[in-house]
């Protein structure tokens, strides 16, 4: 398939997904998008795109659907509910299955639409909204060679890389449910270091900068802590997405039974985030935990927008 | 002062302060040296430096004396003991005082030289023995401005970078100890996630390309788990060096009545792992206590070196 003949629809139309969206119009695919809120579906009309009715008038367009929206309850929804996706689907079509889900239910969702000749990618993928906005995901996919030689053009638009990590369904979710266990202990711990740094009295913009050129660095330090810098919650990635990410790792280890104990401690602070009212703020909004219990005076604040 | 002037010394030649030495000698300095391990002083003088016979004889011989042992206590008794140091450096001499203490400590030390007209640097390191090795050291690093003139040749030839952080002693001491928060947390969550990742059946070096790459990242999951990966546990930095550090960011939370949920757990794991008698393995062996709770297969390990 070329980008002229595959037709691609984004089941999903939040942040990510629609910035995915964008992105496949850019690169010249006719694109259908669900959502809904009718008014994410306008963005896409107007960037070009066209809006469907419901999961099944999207299925009955396109050759390629890729699967952005928040929970597994919502993939079994937008597939196999009862204006799901599945139903309409021609046979060798591929879903890019990309919420973070647990390993099982990915399992589950591929096998379910096996039973309709659905092929399926387990492709979560990595790179924020940034990355989905430029073609730039990173997904963390398996699942069987042919669904890859389908997607192809369109992995190509949205990704600049995919890690194939085999045909089984349920490892590129294991592999991001990993990547969502560090990403998450990680934010928790940049708030926990920055706010002992301002309690202590340390410049917390000169803390910054030493930590983040030095051997207590992560990605997600680097990345989070100028929104705390520059007092900017508005939501790249929202607390109660780490409520539900780090409660899916909390759900495999419970699965395998294997202790995380420094999971289990990450997803108590996002609760308590949560349990303060923040969890609709940016995921950087957890250091609040702490200024709410001992009064810490954080960088001030932009105005929400 | 020059290369050819300033006499430099070094106090505690583990492998930090053993590969600062070493890194001296190169740079020209006519370096002396001090351990309680003749091995360590044999080392260094057979690198081009001198064996001093105690902290006392060493510093009656230098201008700068770089401070490498591993706790205050070591620092109170190499400065302040019976062949302490202070007691024998001329006014205007500097120590750069680079062992990870608590802040303080550090303020305590640098009043205590300043009562025998010593300068002091609070100017903890972070490069590890690469770092040291190579003259490639990152220095956090406070104290008056004439300590900074006095030994500016010999911090030109340790560290590519030093981080200015005013003229207070304790502030050098504060931001190592939130690395170190972070660094241990991260070593830790690392040796979860490559566990859990194991447990559930992913290939390790392949979950180690994808997440080093990924938003999961942080330079200690990229510097450590490779250790993991080559079942190399000779220790570049011991297991029992977090279980000493997180309990200084214990204690300064403590301290500040300041709680650090994350960092509790982390030392936690790190205790876990010296009750298992793990203690002088390198610090990515913290993994272990999650294979002798569950029996994972770790990757093959190399003979103990």
């Amino acid at each position: 398939m070329t980008t002229a003949t595959t037709t691609v629809g984004v089941i999903g139309l939040g942040s990510m997904g629609l910035g995915v969206a964008k992105t496949l119009c850019r690169a010249g695919f006719e694109t259908w998008g669900f959502d809904v809120r009718d008014a994410s579906v306008l963005e896409l009309e107007q960037a070009g795109g066209h809006g469907a009715s419901s999961p099944a008038d999207l299925g009955r367009k396109v050759d390629v659907a890729i699967v952005l929206v928040a929970t597994a309850d919502q993939v079994r929804t937008v597939l196999f509910g009862e204006a799901g996706a599945a139903g309409t689907m021609h046979e060798g079509a591929v879903v890019i299955a990309s919420a973070t889900v647990p390993a099982s239910a990915a399992i589950e969702t591929g096998f379910q639409l096996s039973e309709h000749r659905i092929l399926m990618i387990d492709g979560p993928v990595s790179g924020g909204v940034v990355g989905a906005e430029s073609g730039n995901l990173s997904l963390m996919a398996s699942g069987p060679d042919e669904a890859f030689v389908a997607a192809q053009s369109v992995l190509d638009a949205i990704a600049s890389k995919v890690y194939r990590l085999g045909t089984a369904h349920g490892v590129g979710s294991t592999v991001k449910t990993i990547n969502q266990l560090l990403a998450g202990v990680h934010i928790a711990a940049s708030a926990e270091a920055m706010a002992l740094g301002i309690r202590a009295g340390v410049d917390p913009k000169t803390l910054f900068e030493v930590i983040s050129n030095s051997a207590g660095s992560s990605w997600m330090f680097n990345n989070r802590v100028p929104h705390i810098l520059d007092g900017d919650y508005a939501p790249k990635s929202a607390v109660d997405i780490f409520v539900k990410d780090l409660g899916i790792v909390l759900e495999t280890g419970k699965g395998l039974t294997f202790p995380l104990p420094l999971t289990a401690t990450a997803h108590q602070q996002f609760l308590a985030a949560s349990a303060g009212g923040l969890g609709r703020q940016d995921d950087s909004a957890v250091i609040k935990v702490f200024q709410k219990l001992t009064g810490i005076e954080l960088p001030p604040e932009k105005d929400a927008s």
